[in-house]
């Protein structure tokens, strides 16, 4: 048996990410930069108004004899609008947040700080002093003509995209997403819509790994499930080569009776390892035609399990991600982990902050075929190999996976 | 001016759920369920075995002056097959993981603890003892028919997709997604393709708000951008009207020359506040023609702090979640927050787990306009009202951004 730390690092090691491409920028959410990307303006483009307001020399601020400077009102600038004119001595123009700055002004003061500036008021009185550069923003405060403002590698959330749109990024250059083909196998497995028929059950893990392949970043096509024949899984993977991942769930197990195993070797090179954790043990990995190829398990729970620890890394690597893997911290395990499991035992936990530490609960019997141990799971408790026992109130460490992923750490 | 508590309730009080629907199994990931879900059978459906092995009677698996049993394999049955011969003394049958078990067998041994059972083999040696239930997995052992198995309310994620299938939901049903309008607003806003002016900006909010209503759940669409003119700013407000929310940026200002408001006003009901929180004191909220409004202001970090305050709860409210805010913890701010700000200051931060605590540090220049600070937060340290001045090395409450949401505790 290997390590999962092992069997992750020989499957990341035969995993490069995919060929940069261009995509809308509308589209390019979540996926990862291609290229660093530098400004070709000034941010902000020009001084500008940071309130709305009157555009004025700071010196004219300064009351006389006690009595509020006056200034006469020659012009109006609205957001978006440029005006020739400039400011001189004894002069104010009515401003905008936004508008740019008129020459000769160097300070804007607020219009909650004027007064007598009805709207078509010739004059405005100040009633306070400004010092320069009051209320106004220079052009390229937050970001200077041909600065480094993305890194390559850099994931684009909400916020990237509204840097990339004030950059003028209509198109931006991201790795693309894998096309990942997921197929079921076996006869016993019908489709959701079908009503059960003896010795039947449903196709739960298609999808499963269909959403869980999307949550990671992928794009997930569902190729249905192969019967036990020889020409039906040559089929299926035939079909598979025109991905960049087949995902397969079912077939591997170490005493398997049935074709899978025979037809990924026949078609490429694939080990079936036994992992040294539970639930999960039996998963193959290797290539078909060039393909990557990773065979999960087929009971429900260890195809989750096993997606999460593997499938999930390989498609953030792919993605060009080098976060990878879902952080880790330590839990205090209320109920504890009783039954002794000579493997590491990735056990399904709900974990909630106390206000001081990270709680867990787990989420009720651990068997690999029993889904409900995934309903309001959020975690992995992680209990060691070698039949260790937690006891209530002790702590372990925990996989949390609603958590951004975490760089590698093996 | 009303805090952000206040604010965020009062616009609570005027979202409710939308409508249920039904949606295929694949398109439900991140949806909420409309009813609860009931089981319609057994899961497992039936007896079957957990191993490849082969099944037999228990008390047969007893070895006899120390030889081990020897039973004669009268049959096999792969996954998906139900056999009509039963197993009688003395018998076994050859059996694959997930197959139903025969009548008459009460246990399974896996074919590591047997031998002598090549491919064309009429009889079994078995090696070990087994109890009755020996890798048999009982019918109805995971969910009982009639059971309740998802609630009403849950969200749907990769593991609930895998459980609705196996209870056979093509069709899911949940609340549907709320179609998002997105208003830009103002002159001086050009489109994310065109070439700078003098005086104009490129429209980044409209595409932050967009990328940033899909991670919440919304359907985004994007309006463009509404010239400040009477006719433009009405026939873009009558184009929301078929849309569950209306998103503006731009134009909600106390102070503000330009005509959103007043058409806000004349299309609806909408209240114009100044929230004690900075950045993004102005916001608007109301209705026009009884779809929601949220204003944001204009400058991008305000729209991006306001968005995640407000228009991320209204959007997953809409979704029939229950879980709106993103949680708080304390963290140690190893930078500190030395600018003094009257209203409850949002400091953009990346936060990470150091071993012991969570620890931050602040992204740079805070001013409202300066996105750049948005770059590699994961957080917004929270600087209560009042002038608070944090030293390096306090700790304070922060918002964590990439963390799911919680109920709200208002």
């Amino acid at each position: 048996m290997i390590s999962v730390e092992e069997a992750l690092a020989r499957i990341l090691a035969q995993i490069t990410p995919l060929a940069p491409t261009h995509v809308p920028l509308s589209e390019s959410f979540g996926l990862v930069l291609a290229e660093d990307i530098f400004s070709g303006d000034d941010i902000p483009p020009f001084a500008n108004s940071a309130m709305d307001g009157f555009a004025l020399r700071s010196q004219d601020s300064q009351a006389q004899d006690g009595k509020p400077a006056r200034l006469r009102i020659i012009g109006s600038i609205p957001a978006g609008y440029v005006v020739e004119r400039a400011i001189e001595p004894g002069t104010a123009m009515r401003i905008m947040t936004g508008a740019p700055v008129p020459a000769g002004a160097d300070a804007v003061i607020q219009v909650e700080l004027t007064q007598g500036a009805e709207a078509n008021s010739e004059w405005v009185e100040v009633l306070e002093k400004v010092a320069p550069g009051n209320n106004i923003r220079p052009a390229g405060e937050d970001i200077q003509r041909g600065q480094l403002v993305l890194a390559r590698g850099a994931e684009i959330n909400a916020w990237a995209i509204g840097l990339l749109a004030t950059l003028g990024y209509a198109q931006v250059p991201v790795i693309r997403r894998p096309r990942v083909a997921i197929l079921g196998t076996g006869d016993e497995v019908i489709d959701v819509g079908e009503v059960l028929q003896p010795g039947k059950i449903r196709n739960s893990n298609s999808y499963l790994i269909e959403a869980a392949t999307r949550q990671a970043g992928g794009e997930p096509h569902r190729l249905g499930v192969a019967r036990d024949t020889v020409e039906s899984l040559r089929e299926n993977f035939a079909t598979a080569l025109s991905h960049d991942l087949l995902i397969t769930s079912g077939g591997v197990s170490v005493g398997d009776f049935d074709l899978v195993k025979d037809i990924m070797r026949e078609q490429g090179q694939v080990d079936f390892w036994r992992i040294n954790m539970r639930p999960g043990k039996p998963v193959a990995f290797g290539q078909i035609g060039g393909v990557p190829l990773l065979g999960l398990p087929g009971n429900p729970v260890s195809t989750a399990v096993t997606f999460q620890l593997f499938a999930g890394p390989i498609i953030r690597k792919m993605l060009g991600h080098t976060r990878l893997v879902k952080p880790q911290v330590e839990v205090i395990v209320e109920d504890g982990v009783q039954e002794q499991v000579m493997r590491r035992h990735y056990v399904r936990a709900h974990v909630t902050w106390n206000g001081s530490a990270f709680v867990a609960r787990t989420t009720g019997s651990q068997g690999s075929h029993i889904m409900t141990s995934l309903l309001n799971a959020n975690a992995f408790v992680i209990v060691p190999e070698g039949g260790v026992k937690i006891h209530p109130g002790e702590r372990a460490n925990a996989m949390m996976l609603d958590w951004p992923e975490v760089e590698v750490n093996i």
